[in-house]
């Protein structure tokens, strides 16, 4: 059997014969706020894996290098083994979040240029807000390696950001995590779905992401389901 | 009798006849952990009156301009008026407060290089960390008056520290904030005494600064009045 490298909140990481090369299997649980909140919700783990593997093969195609390999289950992915950096970047569109409560702003306020924030990937810190100078002195990433990634998730964030509006959906934010593979260049890697992105449906302003489990809000998988038709649907292995 | 234009926790701004001139009076007042925490300290107003003039000519000597014109009387001192940038401009040279909890760092760990931190100046959301995004959609500074304000504050711990280690106490951290002048050119104003900067005794390694009030360590007037007398003692206005 495969060893098990890593068991996260929504996903477990296997090695694979090819020391170069993981395998990814999207589970069916969902946490929130920092583990606190949790539930499983059955189908979770088969749709994102199909709309990580869109995601990452429409960013491939665009020329955006990512980890991803291929599809080879329904719940399952290859990737490139990557070192994770233990950061998470996001990027803003529109005010929503943890955005609202720091700087005292509506929900749903357009934002006049992206922002870009980066999150030390620490759960007994609760993965605070850090600046360049905190990523330097904790050396989490050289100014170089910052500022590759800064370029990257925007974009990412353009590429999919126009898509999504072709389909009708608003990207509101998203969470990127990045890795440095064997060459030592800087990977996209992680997940990109409902579970790391907002995405609200233009026409009814409903939320098709995790703020349905987050905000009790009911219907998370039927959210999700929407966002993989839109995309095109199932696709095979 | 002059307009009070601005009341602080620890300082009055009153308008002078010259209407580029402000009169500052440095108040007894100290509060904590914004606002919460109150007291007042006799002769705290004099002190940082006369700590503040003396940083301030130091640095305009070691030619980093500022705000500072001269002292009028034992707790007031005339200043150039600016329009304050509603950042805090923190530098950091080891850790210690906010910074520990941010990172999860040992207080008095020293940092391989400064660190610098903005801070937006809002009470009701409790001065929120922030990054130059953050600044850029808030408008609160451009990009390059941003850069201006990293360069002077760095300039500034390089000499205060520089000073301050020759008088056996090592400058920890400190909060400076900055305005635009008539000219709309970015000066440093505010205030630098032992209520914005962490100062620790190297051979005793007592703390001289506001966290003797913060964390109830009492003497935290003798404190203060011990690093004035580092600093030569009181000047006659």
């Amino acid at each position: 059997m495969e060893e098990l490298l890593y068991e996260g909140k929504a996903k477990q990481l296997f090695q694979t014969e090819d020391p170069n090369i993981l395998r990814v299997k999207y589970k069916d649980d969902a946490t929130a706020f920092n583990g606190e909140k949790k539930a499983r919700l059955t189908g979770k783990g088969e749709l994102n894996n199909q709309i990580a593997a869109w995601f990452f093969q429409f960013l491939k195609d665009k020329g955006v290098p990512n980890h991803f390999i291929r599809m080879i289950s329904p719940t399952e992915q290859l990737v490139k083994k990557v070192a994770i950096i233990p950061l998470e970047v996001v990027v803003r569109n529109i005010v929503a979040g943890s955005l609202a409560k720091r700087l005292g702003l509506e929900e749903g306020t357009s934002l006049r240029q992206p922002v870009v924030e980066f999150y030390y990937k620490n759960d007994d810190l609760g993965d605070p807000l850090i600046n360049q100078d905190h990523i330097a002195v904790l050396e989490l990433a050289s100014e170089e390696q910052l500022h590759e990634m800064k370029t990257i998730a925007l974009q990412v964030n353009e590429l999919i950001r126009g898509q999504m509006d072709r389909l009708g959906i608003t990207l509101v934010d998203f969470k990127l995590e990045f890795g440095i593979d064997a060459e030592g260049r800087v990977l996209l890697a992680d997940e990109i779905s409902p579970d790391t992105c907002r995405f609200w449906d233009q026409r009814t302003k409903e939320r098709l992401d995790k703020d349905r489990f987050r905000r009790d809000l009911g219907q998370v998988i039927e959210a999700y389901e929407e966002i993989l038709s839109r995309l095109g649907g199932k696709q095979g292995v």
